[in-house]
């Protein structure tokens, strides 16, 4: 029943069970981080075991599920988008790594476990992290290759994503914001890069590798762009909202640190608003699929309503 | 003369000029590298001018020559192996600024500068070594491709050279010898990984822009090997035998965190002999090249010879 989802946008679709369809990819998608990621046992041990250590540490797998569900809306098969759903995943955990560091946002909780420095030291976090970073390259450079995108239109499309205009931009942006009184639109462009061009990156990935149409591609893209924001609207109002266990992070930080947040500039009432309208452009974006998106559905309605 | 230069091993080539060829090249590394990257205005602000800061440093781009160097020895065209010369300067300069934090070799100075994390703080220069790193893949992935070669197959080389098993491997490797006593194998282990994977690959990758032979390929691998391990034997007698101000870095850095060495596990006399034996290595290597490596043999030379 698509079309009444999309009609309802913000209502759950109760026809199509979600939380299995997160838990077989989340499955699928750790078994295959496995199989790329050099074993615990290689030498040098201690970056393999810190590099699994956080991969490992029960991440959502939002982006790769995503990654997933839009190469499904686009008529593709899981196995040609899961080497990029992997990818994308080692980047996401290195950027994770990085930021939890004492020079970043210096905390020491993650997904409810030690971060990664707590347990290794800063030295090999920082290691583990940039040899994450450089896995999500072997990892996409590696795979056997799709009908009508290149290696080159990947690898730079993964690049791109992750660089100084993006997610390292949005992290250099967010860390220079701290502490100072900025406005929605300085706050969104923080956002864009920090949370949305991964996740839109996710997206894009997954139609490319099922040989999307450009139409299809800018519908993802659009898909993409408003989930990401929605996901940071929601992580700002969760941070506020919920406590440290129910998030599985220190939560708190951001008013701690006085970090730029939606509750902080719009308050929370407005901030909900705006994730609920943010979630209903990235059903709207979903209209070409025509009912095939089922699953893209289901997670940003998810990434709406989570409570952690 | 080539031939003669071959038979003369590790006397200097006169028919060269080193001097004119590394400067010339060093200045269209330069001028690519300022095209490839965002300029230091584009915002974020900081991460550009943390990336350039150390990008433009004054390195003696020895990657980049051998890069291009190995290209000509094929038969190529500087023009190809450029975006490959720039990746891989790009990799090496992400991996200066993160040993130099203070949770790795906490160095202050490099290249006669402050390091990164001394001008624009510790965060910053995680994320500055991280864009780097992830630029290195974009501008690998953005040129217009080589006959013989894809773009996986160079995504792979770069990816396999900078990863955990190589040069984070090594850096590894490393940290967890300083203090401790271990064998002359062990270090060659960390050099292979910490110096020679990163230079051995600039030559493949160069020689891959020329639509190299597989046995050119197999001679420019075992060339970069040895080159790459003289280059770091080289490099550890310097920090015993110059100062902090002919270096352009902390001298004497290794003896004060007892680093594992060259010159401390076989004394200074078999360090050098060891260095010449590997650049004869390097040397014999090339012969496939019937003297068209010149530029090679040069460099070479100038890694056994140079003072700094």
């Amino acid at each position: 029943m698509p079309a009444r989802c999309r009609a309802e946008a913000v209502t759950p679709c109760k026809s199509f069970d979600l939380a299995a369809y997160l838990e077989k990819s989340a499955s699928a998608v750790n078994r295959a981080l496995d199989a790329f990621l050099p074993k615990a046992t290689v030498k040098p041990v201690t970056i393999h075991r810190a590099m699994r250590y956080s991969l490992f540490a029960g991440g959502k797998r939002m982006r790769p599920a995503l990654c997933l569900a839009a190469a499904e809306a686009c008529g593709g098969r899981r196995a040609e988008a899961m080497p990029l759903a992997c990818a994308v995943e080692c980047i996401h955990t290195y950027s994770l790594i990085h930021d939890d560091l004492p020079a970043m946002d210096n905390d020491d909780l993650r997904r409810g476990k030690p971060t990664n420095h707590k347990v290794f030291g800063e030295g090999i976090a920082v290691l583990a992290g940039d040899a994450l970073l450089t896995q999500a390259f072997e990892i996409a450079a590696q795979c056997r290759g799709w009908p009508c995108y290149s290696h080159r239109d990947i690898v730079l499309e993964l690049a791109r994503a992750s660089g100084s205009l993006q997610l390292v931009g949005g992290q250099v942006a967010d860390l220079e914001a701290e502490g100072k009184s900025i406005s929605k639109s300085q706050l969104r462009y923080i956002h864009e890069r920090k949370t949305s061009a991964l996740l839109c990156c996710s997206v894009r990935l997954g139609g490319m590798s099922a040989n999307c149409t450009p139409r299809q591609l800018v519908a993802l893209t659009d898909f993409g762009y408003h989930v990401g924001l929605a996901f940071q609207v929601i992580d700002d109002i969760l941070d506020v909202t919920q406590t440290s266990q129910q998030l599985g992070k220190t939560a708190g930080k951001d008013t701690a640190v006085q970090k730029a947040t939606y509750p902080a500039i719009v308050g929370l009432d407005r901030s909900r608003r705006i994730a609920a309208e943010l979630t209903q452009l990235a059903f709207e974006a979903l209209a070409p699929f025509r009912g095939r998106a089922q699953a893209l559905e289901a997670i940003a309605q998810y990434v709406l309503r989570r409570d952690r």
